[in-house]
């Protein structure tokens, strides 16, 4: 697996092809992306629970699954959210344009966007780029995975060659993410594509099945952005089936790896992130409370600044995780250990050297293990540190 | 009224006394603080919904409400949290040292405790301050004030006399807040003292009323800290009962505005906090949308910075209002005034020179009135800009 940064070339699967450009929404780095199939791919996609879902989430939705999906379209720089009835015909202008260029149905192109929120779509920019954008596109996925970025420092892509009984697929994953790590501050993309055959009746779950354990642990449910969406296309190129029930498995489990992949390198990119910070929970007494609990210790402002200044301070952990409803009872029975060293257990503080454990939080990344001993539910969460950075960018961020 | 800063003298109600020393649990300030009431006095309290309360708070549930409470101590440094059976029998150790040189019962001693969670109260240190806080107590709440802080910069005390049919009362609120205005970031404590007659079957619902509004609407439910506690004493010493509907009005609605001010002194004295935010939700189409959405936007990491950057970043207020689950049609009716300027209506943004309200929003309190046209409800939350200053202090904030 040939995980990002992006810099090194990220093959893409085969009848894929992918692009970017500058349109001139914004200055200088590419604002227009495009992934193109050669021939009709199964799509599916897992969009924002945000009430005030964009124009392309609401478009998107309304093909989704879908046996023949040709292309994915995305901006970057203006949401196309909060736009209105023009919001939503901009959002319909596109698609058919991008169908146009590409000679095939606009329900067959797919968009998504990401940006201020309000403003409409810069139309009489975006349109013209559209045949640059097909011309240009190659068979990786750098200047697409270039094109999305908003505030993100580095693009996010991921690539993996898969044996199954009949043959190799491979499986390329692209994101953005940005904001800090979690999905209401700024929008999350995720692209997943695959030349495997795979049932249209199936896409959809396993999607959703690898979207859960990845990049829904660095969100939390019903506080997503108007705009979140992560993309599954199969377009079956490799003449490879998932014939058999391990081929299912195998293909299950690297869509998960790289859902996991991309959902870790979007939170180690979170605004003024220097760490990134995984949160354990075990021994929950159902999977509900195991993952509200570990994706509210990773969103904790207390636990992300004490997590930056290399505090072993447990408490705000412990303080959380009963405000996440965890069990009363879990208190007197669980254990806390971060970086190896055992800070809480039997509803006591553990006699620890804080110096040794402060040594330890300088590492760049962060693994805080919890076990509720109250059940056989775990779940597993990502975040980072919270530094006076964040706050710059987002003070400077402007509408 | 005469609201805080605590530095004037805030007078007590009849019959109280009030006083605060330091015990030596922190290097300098006061650390140990104690109300006394002459005679018994009506109490109730409403306490934190984190499922890991400390110790004081799973004692003071077991004696609230209480027609014969005496004394409310205080101690600040250490929050008796997690502490094991070992923090019980400290609770209860310190509210029978309290009770024996008040000559009361233990069951009389209210007990609050607020500071890092983790180590066990420091009773070689408390115990032998207690004759000292007793002989010290007078009739202002400054000294209380103080010893019940810990990164709060100031203390908040309110206090005003009150005409009923039959004579005159008084009601003192004092109370600390501090961590962001989150009550998960750091322990609030409210005391509201009067000498009025309150009968016992009607305290808790009167003090239940007056924190809805106030200190639980600049909170989130179900993500408090272990500690939280708002206390009602009511001793009587006036001799005026609240004989007529209109006296118990005008003792709920003092209350209630008692309440008000403190909660926003706790906001505008939130960590790093440089402007008062109040987010004013109406058009609600049920009281818990009302009061989620106005909550989840002063909660919002993005609006906090944007306030902190004085930046007119509707954006990220209607992206917040989606996440809390706000009907969607509301997107397509609400409107959205900032400072007086309306930034968003009908679903649409309405245009605005931005430089007008950057102006605006340099003012030190930030107003934004949300309607959702969507029903009758609404509610009203306080919050504050999210500073650097904040990430310095908690991350140097230390276990």
């Amino acid at each position: 697996m040939t995980p990002g940064p992006g810099i090194a070339r990220t093959p893409l699967p085969q009848g894929f092809l992918a692009s970017g450009v500058n349109c001139g929404v914004r200055r200088y780095r590419p604002d227009f992306g495009l992934i193109i199939s050669d021939r009709p791919a199964v799509g599916a996609g897992v969009f924002t629970e945000n009430r005030f879902a964009a124009a392309p989430v609401h478009y998107c939705r309304s093909i989704l699954p879908s046996a023949s999906i040709r292309a994915i379209v995305t901006n970057s720089g203006q949401a196309n959210a909060a736009t209105g009835p023009e919001g939503v015909e901009n959002n319909r202008q596109l698609a058919f344009e991008v169908a146009k260029e590409l000679e095939c149905f606009p329900r067959e192109v797919l968009i998504a966007s990401t940006g201020v929120i309000g403003p409409q779509l810069d139309m009489a920019k975006l349109v013209p780029a559209i045949p640059e954008l097909v011309e240009r596109a190659t068979d990786t996925a750098e200047n697409f995975s270039l094109a999305i970025l908003t505030t993100d420092l580095v693009p996010k892509t991921v690539s993996t060659e898969l044996k199954l009984s009949k043959g190799t697929v491979r499986i390329t994953g692209i994101c953005k993410g940005s904001g800090m790590i979690h999905p209401n501050m700024a929008t999350m993309l995720g692209y997943l594509l695959t030349d495997a055959i795979v049932p249209l009746g199936k896409a959809h779950a396993y999607l959703k099945e690898a979207v859960d354990v990845s990049f829904n642990m660095i969100s939390v449910d019903g506080d997503s952005s108007t705009n979140d969406a992560v993309f599954l296309m199969a377009n079956g190129a490799s003449g490879v089936a998932l014939n058999t029930l391990e081929d299912e498995q195998k293909f299950e489990a690297a869509l998960r790896e790289i859902s996991t992949l991309l959902a870790q390198s979007i939170a180690i990119d979170g605004e003024g992130a220097t760490k990134l910070v995984e949160i354990r929970v075990k021994g929950a007494p159902d999977l509900a409370t195991a993952r509200r609990a570990a994706r509210g210790v990773t969103v904790s402002p207390l636990v992300k600044t004490a997590m930056h200044g290399e505090d072993p301070n447990w408490g705000r952990i412990i303080a959380r995780l009963g405000a996440e409803q965890v069990p009363e009872v879990a208190l007197s029975r669980l254990s806390l250990v971060m970086q190896g060293a055992l800070l809480f257990a039997d509803g006591r503080p553990q006699p620890f050297e804080k110096s040794e454990v402060k040594q330890l939080l300088k590492k760049s990344k962060i693994l805080v293990e919890i076990d509720l001993r109250s059940g056989s539910d775990e779940a597993t969460a990502w975040g980072c540190d919270l530094s006076k950075k964040y706050v710059d960018i987002n003070t400077e961020y402007t509408t």
